[in-house]
């Protein structure tokens, strides 16, 4: 960008600059009360299912998946607004309840899901269950101060440790029992790897390395890291691939109990060929893996693979003409479907807007830019804060709610605190 | 066996009840009391260095190969003998002099070697002894009940699983530092994977598993024998390959701090073919193997191999004009190194017997038996009752040492225990 005229630089400058203020807005005004009202004040922890009203639905239950994103959100968020207790509190009484009912005091690791009140309602011990707590209790120890994160964060990547790791063959087992067996094969998918799964534990061990600065959190980030790259990602085409066999030989993706297309109840093959890869997913991994690469000082090793991944995505994903990213298709050709999901839009926000900033390309930023304003128009209720799950390609509404036993703060809240951040960053650099 | 004739049935029994008398000789008047003098009265623990003659040598230093093994074997004669409260006094203060300088307490896991009184001289992790550590604890415990040993044993396997495991490829980290980073490359050999070590882990969980019959030790003991089958043994020709880069490649041997011709100090290649393969290492593998399979209850499934692993040996290893097992030589073809180590000739009397149990096929018993004439008459110094270290081919002495930091009681006592207890079971089946 050096040999920019100033006119050109000072365009630039206001073009990001108005972004952020919109993106910032929609932050603190939208995502952050929005969630704040998500506390459960009766009996404490999160609820997190919502129409598209923000009005609270009647399935009060509670999931690991999404009181742990709460946490994670309400932490990063206080991290970013430490003058707004509301949030620290917000997050500690997150941990107490989560702690008190989630953690499962006689095998170790955390439970799947409980009822509103934080009775045990499945006892599941879930691979990315476990690393989302890993990821929400390192954060909030990063931004309280207080050790109990960080405690129950190293215990239980102590126990995926031991449970968890597939000694044979490298990688994680990704769905057990109580107990910690390994679940039967099928649709308890015992048998099976996935790049979901390993990009989740990459993201967690990612900022339990940040916190603890421990060597050997730093070292299984690295190996989560070449798990991914040795096995689950063409890196030619710059995808990545969804579902293997234990020996990460890829297998058509089935439906697998609590964790992919959960709700049915079979281990039927989804009727889809077996190369679709997600755009967003791709992005997303492309920028965590940016951000991994960061907490281990070696961020250059990571720059072809994430353009790549990027690239492809940018290629293949991104609708020109109404904008937003597509939901998934072939690793090469034309999108297999077109509807347009909230979580992949956020995750390519930060994934395009990390790719202008490592290269200085303004085609990511213009990108950036049009899936913002596409996002802006399509995906946010305004009125209400938070942005609906899934939209057609022409951007119709197709699912309406504001939260689900998924969703929560995650990935809206940190797309959105991610890209001021590195707005900010680059007005910087411009000035 | 039943198609024999009553003459031919009693015969067979009398030649193994003869064997057996002269075995249990030698283990309850030689060795055991041999080894029960290991006992450092003044300091706690073993002195484990001998000359030809027994008399203890200068080198006081406590190993903890040594220390770990004379533990194992003063309990497991214990579980043989528990009238024989010595054994269990022996067996005891020995734990407690290891658990006292061995384990660090900062760390966890075991150092590699102090002086006599317990300070420490050699602070780093090896996979090896902490193996080995697990082995003679959990044994400890099998035999006396105290749960002291289970507890530190448990302790270990849990460390090893966080610290040990290489969570990309499979397999253990053999090498490590005390606060347990993997060694750098080459003498220090953090990027080397070994059959032996691998063996040994199997050797250790298969204890481990069959005291605390616990899920996660059963699992993780079949892991580690699916990892040598898969990367470590020639299953075609019926051998075992010694080192390996972190992929599980085989490539040419060098020599290896603390555990790999450690006397050494450099990192330089051994002068013999990448492919040699060592006899006794091999049968010891097929009777471990053997051993793991009973208690996992699927004995049955290794069958096929530790054939092949112990015909191999019997073919090119076994010295059919004088007698004995040859260290080493080629997957293929004539010995290269024909000097006779007691190691490989103790664990070959196991493993010939236990083929001649799973087979009933009288070609390894009368191995069985010439090794043991041929051990009798040239290994064991009877008026002091333990084995010389290394022979040439011919039986002359070329290591005279009774103990040294490796030795012990382990391969002798176990191999005379293991022969006796089978030779009994095979009579017994045949009355």
């Amino acid at each position: 960008m050096t040999n920019k005229s100033e006119v050109e630089t000072r365009s630039l400058m206001q073009r990001m600059e108005a972004v952020k203020q919109e993106i910032t807005r929609h932050l603190e005004d939208g995502v952050i009360p929005f969630w704040l009202k998500g506390i459960d004040t009766e009996y404490g922890g999160y609820l997190t299912c919502f129409d598209e009203n923000g009005v609270p639905t009647e399935d009060t239950d509670k999931y690991i998946v999404t009181q742990t994103r709460m946490i994670w959100g309400m932490s990063r968020f206080y991290r970013e607004y430490p003058e707004n207790k509301e949030l620290l509190l917000a997050a500690r009484q997150g941990v107490e309840f989560y702690i008190k009912h989630f953690w499962d005091t006689e095998y170790g690791g955390w439970f799947w899901k409980t009822n509103r009140k934080g009775e045990l309602l499945d006892d599941g011990k879930v691979t990315y269950g476990q690393s989302f707590s890993i990821y929400a209790l390192a954060e909030y120890t990063h931004a309280t101060g207080d050790p109990i994160g960080q405690e129950y964060a190293e215990k239980t990547f102590d126990l995926m440790q031991k449970y968890c790791t597939d000694t044979v063959r490298g990688g994680y087992y990704e769905n057990l029992e109580r107990d910690w067996q390994v679940s039967s094969p099928g649709f308890h998918a015992g048998d099976r790897k996935s790049l979901d799964i390993h990009m989740h534990i990459m993201e967690a061990f990612t900022t339990l390395a940040l916190v603890s600065k421990k060597e050997i959190h730093r070292r299984k980030l690295k190996e989560s890291i070449e798990i991914i790259l040795r096995y689950m990602v063409n890196a030619e085409i710059g995808c990545g691939l969804n579902q293997f066999d234990l020996d990460f030989k890829p297998i058509p993706a089935i439906n697998i109990r609590r964790t992919w297309n959960a709700e049915r109840e079979t281990g039927e093959v989804i009727d889809e060929p077996m190369d679709t890869t997600s755009y967003g997913h791709n992005v997303e991994l492309a920028w965590l893996l940016s951000y991994a690469g960061e907490v281990l000082n070696n961020k250059e090793e990571y720059l072809e693979i994430t353009k790549k991944l990027v690239d492809h995505a940018l290629r293949y994903g991104v609708d020109l003409e109404i904008g937003g990213v597509y939901r998934d298709g072939p690793h090469v050709g034309e999108p297999l479907v077109k509807d347009k999901e909230w979580w992949q839009n956020c995750e390519s926000l930060v994934g395009f807007l990390n790719a202008f900033q490592q290269s200085g390309d303004e085609k990511y930023l213009n990108t950036f830019e049009n899936l913002w304003d596409f996002c802006k128009e399509n995906f946010i209720n305004h009125e209400v804060g938070e942005w609906y799950q899934l939209l057609d390609k022409n951007g119709n509404i197709l699912v309406s709610d504001l939260g689900n036993p998924w969703k929560a703060v995650y990935h809206t809240g940190r797309a959105l605190l991610e890209s001021k951040l590195r707005l900010e960053r680059l007005v910087k650099s411009l000035i």
